[in-house]
């Protein structure tokens, strides 16, 4: 078993700009994270422009897609903004690569305390080695199934739903 | 899907005293660990003694094993210590369950810069939902079934062994 | 020598919502930085209306003197934001106190990783029991008398200027 | 003014090593607390051998007292072990040095969650620059004398006592 890494942004990999006060995007926290994984499982990290997920075009959606197509590794971890992550799944979801694709995010920045960046991501690579082909959201610690999900954005939480046509 | 997370202590749960200036054991920070995880899956935390695993004795192994037989969640993550997780395993592998049983812990405590503690409990509370019946070691980013891993304790990480008759 | 902590907001004590996604104010990290601080000296701990400095009016700056007119204690350190604590300071300085007056704040919030908040926090503790009656800047590890510092934005430090009839 | 900071080791620079499962010293955490508090004041960091302070012998405190002897810096800061730390303040108040030096350290090392290390840091950064000629403890928040303080070990806090003859 490999894995693919894929970092596109999102609160997860926000940093505070501290001439800018503000949150925005540095270099990916994403080479820090996995080394303290301490990682023996072989895995490749690919860093897509970082981007806050509600600034991401179908054109960064597509090269998401481009990423999965070409990646060698068939276990792939998608580090993804959480306001367009369903978008995104069912992007991914409807061309039915034969890979096992798990999206996954934050609520809280890693670099901000008590950020749910690690659980998600410790999460998003076990399930991503076990489940059968498809693309996933993994959130709250629940796997869903790409169109079965919306985030509820007054709870701040994913959902169900079931699928639509 | 519903989660039974049962703690026994480990290096994953240590804390600092700082009048004796010694990591021991305190409250347990799995509910904190918890909590920051903003899990929406049912979660049920045990707290069985929280010991140094190389304290552990068999009373304390088949106290473990109790607690998995009467759980009412067939999904079970057990927070152990590094140094016996194995022999916690085969104890809890040859009792044969109807249920899926991950055991994880960390290399650095929870509350220690750095700690791997987050990912792993992530991980192991991805697996424990979807991978079947039996009994497994999760760290280190792999899923090792209970008769085919040790600790090399050496390098400080988990490596597959072949299963021992 | 007792002190007294009056809290305005500011970097130094914003909490990231993640609900909005946004840093923003909701309650003080003050009472967290004080418990960690272990202080014996006897501290009271006041908490104005938190503002980010940029939104601080006459009117709260009139309100931040006030404090500091009434204050019991003659040692005295305010957190607020960095963009307009000259100007706090200059209000605060043109009173003529008898007491020791110290602002101070940060360029990282406190619940950021690698923030400045518990130092300056620390530095200012320090520096308020010991400098002469008057009020100071306390940024950078400097101690600035208040009519002889501005923050340099572009750079992200506070600097000395020479003082403005 | 110019400061120059002393690393001696004690609890507060403390790693936790994760093969031998111990808090124990490898590089001093001095250089990314120093960083973090983005210091515009010139300062000097001095290594020397990391020990725990229960550790220390007579051959030690002459090494640290060397230091203070030949440093060009008139205001010092010495990061220490607690338990000890009033020992060699006799050491370096008896020899009577024009300068300022005041001793610090951490009840929980600065790796580990509500460490006092940055505060305590900032603190006797902070005093080490404004208080005259002499040697000084600083923890909890306040200043003593160097034959004034002792360590309460069963309280976990330094107390002020009577000079002693």
């Amino acid at each position: 078993m490999t894995l693919r890494i894929i970092a596109t942004g999102g609160t997860f990999d926000k940093h505070y700009d501290e001439i800018a006060g503000q949150l925005s995007f540095a270099n990916s926290h994403l080479p820090a994270v996995i080394a303290r994984a301490r990682l023996t499982v072989p895995a490749t990290l690919e860093e897509l422009p970082l981007l806050d997920s509600l600034d991401m075009q179908d054109i960064d959606r597509r090269r998401v897609l481009a990423s999965c197509d070409r990646s060698e590794e068939n276990a792939i971890v998608i580090i993804h903004g959480t306001d367009t992550m369903q978008d995104t799944a069912r992007v991914l979801g409807a061309a039915q690569l034969a890979k096992t694709i798990v999206l996954t995010g934050a609520m809280i920045p890693y670099a901000i305390q008590g950020s749910d960046a690690q659980f998600n991501f410790g999460f998003a690579c076990g399930v991503a080695q076990v489940l059968t082909h498809g693309v996933y959201v993994a959130m709250n610690g629940r796997v869903f199934p790409w169109d079965q999900v919306q985030k509820n954005r007054v709870a701040g939480v994913f959902e169900p739903i079931e699928p639509q046509d």
